[in-house]
């Protein structure tokens, strides 16, 4: 009954939402019980990328199962 | 002359725009002379829904009007 | 189903906790739809009281019904 | 003997301080108990208005009186 | 000789300290090392559980040893 | 090889992914060398506009030339 | 009637609120005057002590005498 | 329809609203267009000049025209 | 050659100006060599004083003479 | 394609840099993909070491490889 | 008599030092009348570069002369 | 068994480690029971000095013995 939180930076040539998006479905293709998500930063990288990249750091908040960290 | 700010937060199951638009439209609602609204935070509620609910906490400044809190 | 969030400062001579559930009763006595209170501060009054005065500033999160604010 | 924040913003004409003077007595027009006031931004509106206007928005503490929020 | 931080956030029925010490608990079933924790946020779930469930986001710091991370 | 920061506001009435959009579109029409850039606050004018202008203030970070500043 | 203000670290194996306590017992034997103290951290330290010690960072706030610093 | 932000700091002898006030007329003596300005920061020279200096940093917002940065 | 800070609060019946002059008179009555001094916070006490009392906490920097703490 | 960031505190008793390094060289030991380092505070433990030890907490991101969280 | 401040990153393959060294050299070339720098951020490029590359964000004091931003 | 908390600003031609070092050495000259520093803020002074000066402002973590404050 412990939540444990973790940070991701998901990323998108569309949008801010398809980045943050990109960045859950990550979470839910390894751990169980993602409960919720706080969106901690949002930036452009331009410069390595042919077309704009669109960042989306994130928190994500999912429930701990017995002895699993 | 003076303005108040109040904190909602709106929900969305397209985008955070969306949510951001909620927010804003409930305050025109119930409150004549909305001027400005600031994005506190942005998040995302996974466990509790059937789909992604985007959520933005906004701050709605509007002007009071003559003893009107 | 828009939310909105009141900061509400609770005081006790017993203890933090005490100060915080005394916040939270005050809020569910004139509210309804009472989600979820974050604690902002802790402190303690001393000068100005018989006995310390344990004192928590939290904002409580409360879902809007249509047209109330 | 709960305590309630709310937020506003005052303007002047004339200081900083007059902006932040007229935020409490709008608060004192509509709210007994008012105990004090914290200063959160200060501001100079330039653009929309014909000479500069000093804003201060200050968030103003009161003692809640049973049941009214 | 390398430190590592986690994110934990414990849950409570009784109070604040119970919260915080189930997170520790938690972090010592699975991790050695552990040396100290600070609390980052104190909150109260109230809608979605029977009683007010008392919460404590904690970052917990313990000493890795060699090539576990 | 030094990079250099500015603070820009782009505006839009579509999105706050166009409102960031135009404020790098800006800053390539006059700058060499745009790096990255880092959203610092969003936000929404509703007063003084006729439909509601979307806005984000974002940081651009772009490499100097040698001697232009 | 100028206030000062310095900042102590109580600690105790009970609670946070013997941590806080024990700070301003000790501000109080040594200073008059006290007027009231903010909480800015809560820890606790694991790996050096035998049970865990609860710490809670404060600011004590004291009115200053004539030419005492 | 881009806005820019710089950042001044105005001093003056007499008062903070004076200081702020010179940054604002130092910002408007090279630059059309200055929409509002944001306090950020006052402070107090002492020790390098003979009678106290009153400081405040200023963020100054104003439109850019077509390609000029 | 090191400086010192210290954390004082000026209050003053007539201006915020006047609070922050009164914390530095006090800091230059007991100790040499003030250099600046930082405005951290300004606020209004209302509720008991017969006049509303401006409150300015500033911190004081000033340079250590040899072994004086 | 999605960055993770995980937070570490490297020590040494020689300078800073040394203590970022040591940080950077333990997550490469058992890290593939460090892309960049952000340092979060600096600081140094003096009562429980022989000699003074400067420590730096960092936070490392890296690139997540399919299914590796 | 006012002061303008600017945000420069330098950067160095050796040290912390010689990167904040590396953006006051930059500035010191185009801008006379730099008075003093802050430290706002430090970090580690790793990826893109072939050795380890030390970064400092730094913001840069220095006077105006008449008339020229 | 309770620490206090004080504020320094070490100074030095050559680093910030040396800047650091000089604030703790004084610390360590009029104090017993320094246990812990934490850096606040790295600066360098440019326009008052003959050659540049790095600048550490750091928190002195100390034990209080009995009754001395």
């Amino acid at each position: 009954m412990v939540f444990k939180k973790i940070t991701l930076i998901g990323r998108s040539n569309e949008s801010f939402d398809a980045a943050v998006d990109e960045a859950i479905d990550r979470a839910e293709e390894t751990l169980a019980g993602v409960h919720w998500v706080e969106v901690d930063e949002l930036g452009v990288e331009v410069a390595s990328v042919e077309t704009r990249e669109y960042q989306a750091e994130v928190t994500v908040a999912f429930e701990l199962e017995a002895k699993q960290e």
